[in-house]
């Protein structure tokens, strides 16, 4: 196991009944508020209008930064740190999924530095400092609820790129399930996919010791088999979406990753797909990851992914060892498939081999040359995953 | 899945080369330190020196409290409180196992309180603030360094009670496994039950709906079932002392309970052991928890002990479920006998039945007049799980 710091101090307020809660969090940091929001989805559930009862019989100032994209766009970075500014702001409220926090993360740090909040993304500029976030969750994905990174997306350099800061871990976040009750069921299938390509980027690495690691990934891996096609096919089962809300915090707080180096491999190869095409980043992720296992299948990689069918997929191991691992992946690829029924393939969801060869270039060249996952992945390692992807 | 809050911010510095940082961590907080440690185990490892190196070079003013009982004793409270006041001391680093944090703990709410430290212990007194507290660990097993309460002792009351305050949580932790490489076999193995311990009494509950939680309390479980007898057999294998030591904090930070209620059952029946006998806190858990199991199996919990005998054990799942949740038992009894070589009766730690009633007795009215854990437990049914494991 290798050295490692964890220190998440992320106060997570959990269940039905903890909006009563979010007056007295907010004071802790400030009393003028950044409100910022999504598409309004907020506004139909009846959750806009309950923030702004608490904001007004506790007198929190508040100004609104709202449509934030689903892939969030630096533009909107630039919106909230100019209506923070114009308006002495001390604390962002983000109410919304992982892209609402990550941009409000953005804007939390790109406040105080004197540089467009791209510099940030691009490592131009460092957050030195950033002003307290607190979170309202809406969906249970990205797990930007509970750690210190966000994944923005610039149009005009079509690029869509990772950064993160230990200044911008929320100071609370508010996890209501039931508040995820009107997620659609594809939305649903592909938050649930994201909650496990993050543990499995997490999970796959060779040879580090880290153990009990890898067993807690199993179990929430696990958690979300057991419990995606039950909120799929019952959206308002609270014991399902609470724990894939649960889940969703845990597989990329940092617990997963700790004692090991997880350099990830499917979330560079996916961001161009949502960087060219603007497609739901778990559908990505879950068509990729079954093509991204089978091609970097070996005689070094064969008794992790038997492990991973055998503890998660309960796969009776046998004599041959490169059988049981196909089998593993084959039940990763039906589970997607099947019982979560998310498009499989690159064209289902609009994406044909015309610009494979730009994306796989793009993914290597945003990684430094090549993806150092678990496997390196060199551009036409990338381009071959692709096309078994179509 | 009930409505909880988990807010653990200790922050924790794992591995084998983190006193680089010590200094620094403590002086985010103060610099005139209590000292705290056991016996001098830490004198005759050179951690004692490498500390004291540390306050000269870094001009950190330090006085000590040493010898804390591996039950610690109010007595060293009291003493550790008075140390504290007379020196005008600001930060507590605890240097040991679970006793010297544990008892840490106790001081530094209790110097903010005109009162004995036992009335903290007693709840006629309640810690509203504490001195900041960071550990060096030296045993894997009570999770004290990164959790908030502690258990001590009072010799002239016959008493051992835990207490906590979310005051007196760890500001932060230094774990390296490299430290418990002279923790001897017998210890490894009572910190190993510990460890487990906590982790069953957070994963036997009935029809919570925390399924994620009790997946990970299954991987914890399986961590110490697979290094225990390493860490035994090879005490300076860095993997499994690794895997324990981080085991050990997981096990109790409050991960496990989360969404549940977790009244525990077999560390009150254990404390009375321990407070009557001063026998090893671990071993007397190890002895207890298979009776204890077998006492409570029924209609009821038959489900809840099959799980964890085919999820932990890989027991073959059967027609017969009284016999499967039989053989997960019986597992967990030779994994302790055999495995870990721990003496499974309370004849061998020296308890014979003369005080069986007045512990049975002492356990219920500790507990409130019985014990609320996930069967309720009356004297008589304590006494039967003692007779059971004499």
């Amino acid at each position: 196991m290798r050295d490692f710091i964890f220190n998440v101090s992320t106060k997570i307020l959990f269940g039905r009944d903890q909006m009563k809660n979010l007056a007295k969090e907010i004071k802790n940091y400030g009393s003028r508020v950044l409100l910022s929001y999504g598409g309004g989805s907020i506004k139909r559930s009846g959750l806009y209008d309950e923030i702004i009862k608490i904001f007004e019989e506790n007198n929190i100032f508040y100004k609104e930064l709202s449509g934030i994209e689903p892939n969030p766009r630096v533009e909107s970075a630039r919106e909230g740190v100019k209506i923070l500014k114009e308006n002495d702001l001390d604390f962002i409220l983000a109410v919304g999924g992982g892209s609402v926090i990550d941009l409000s993360k953005l804007v939390a740090g790109a406040v105080f530095l004197d540089c467009d909040p791209w510099d940030i993304v691009i490592r131009k500029a460092k957050i030195e400092k950033a002003l307290p976030i607190g979170t309202i969750l809406t969906l249970a994905a990205t797990g930007s609820e509970m750690d210190a990174g966000g994944v923005i997306t610039n149009p005009e350099t079509k690029q869509k790129l990772a950064f993160g800061s230990p200044y911008t871990l929320p100071k609370f976040s508010i996890l209501n399930p039931e508040i995820t009750y009107t997620v659609n069921a594809k939305h649903t299938a592909a938050g649930v996919a994201d909650i496990m390509s993050h543990t499995m980027e997490n999970y796959f690495t060779l040879k580090d010791g880290a153990y009990m690691q890898n067993r807690l990934a199993e179990g929430i891996l696990k958690t979300c088999i057991h419990y995606g096609p039950i909120a799929m096919a019952e959206p308002e089962n609270y014991e399902a979406r609470s724990n894939i809300m649960w889940a969703s915090s845990w597989a990329i707080n940092g617990l997963l990753s700790t004692g090991k180096a997880t350099p990830w491999s499917v979330h560079p190869m996916e961001h161009e797909l949502s960087a060219f095409y603007d497609i739901t980043h778990g559908i990505g992720l879950a068509i990729l990851t079954p093509r991204f296992l089978s091609y970097i299948l070996n005689e070094d990689t064969v008794d992790m992914i038997r492990d991973f069918g055998v503890n998660v997929f309960g796969v009776e191991p046998s004599e041959d060892k490169f059988n049981d691992a196909k089998k593993a992946i084959a039940n990763l690829h039906k589970f997607f498939e099947q019982d979560m029924n998310i498009p499989m393939t690159l064209g289902e969801v609009g994406i044909d081999d015309k610009k494979l060869e730009e994306m796989a270039e793009a993914a290597a060249r945003h990684s430094g040359g090549s993806i150092k996952g678990v496997v390196e992945l060199k551009k036409d390692d990338i381009l071959e995953i692709y096309k078994a992807s179509l």
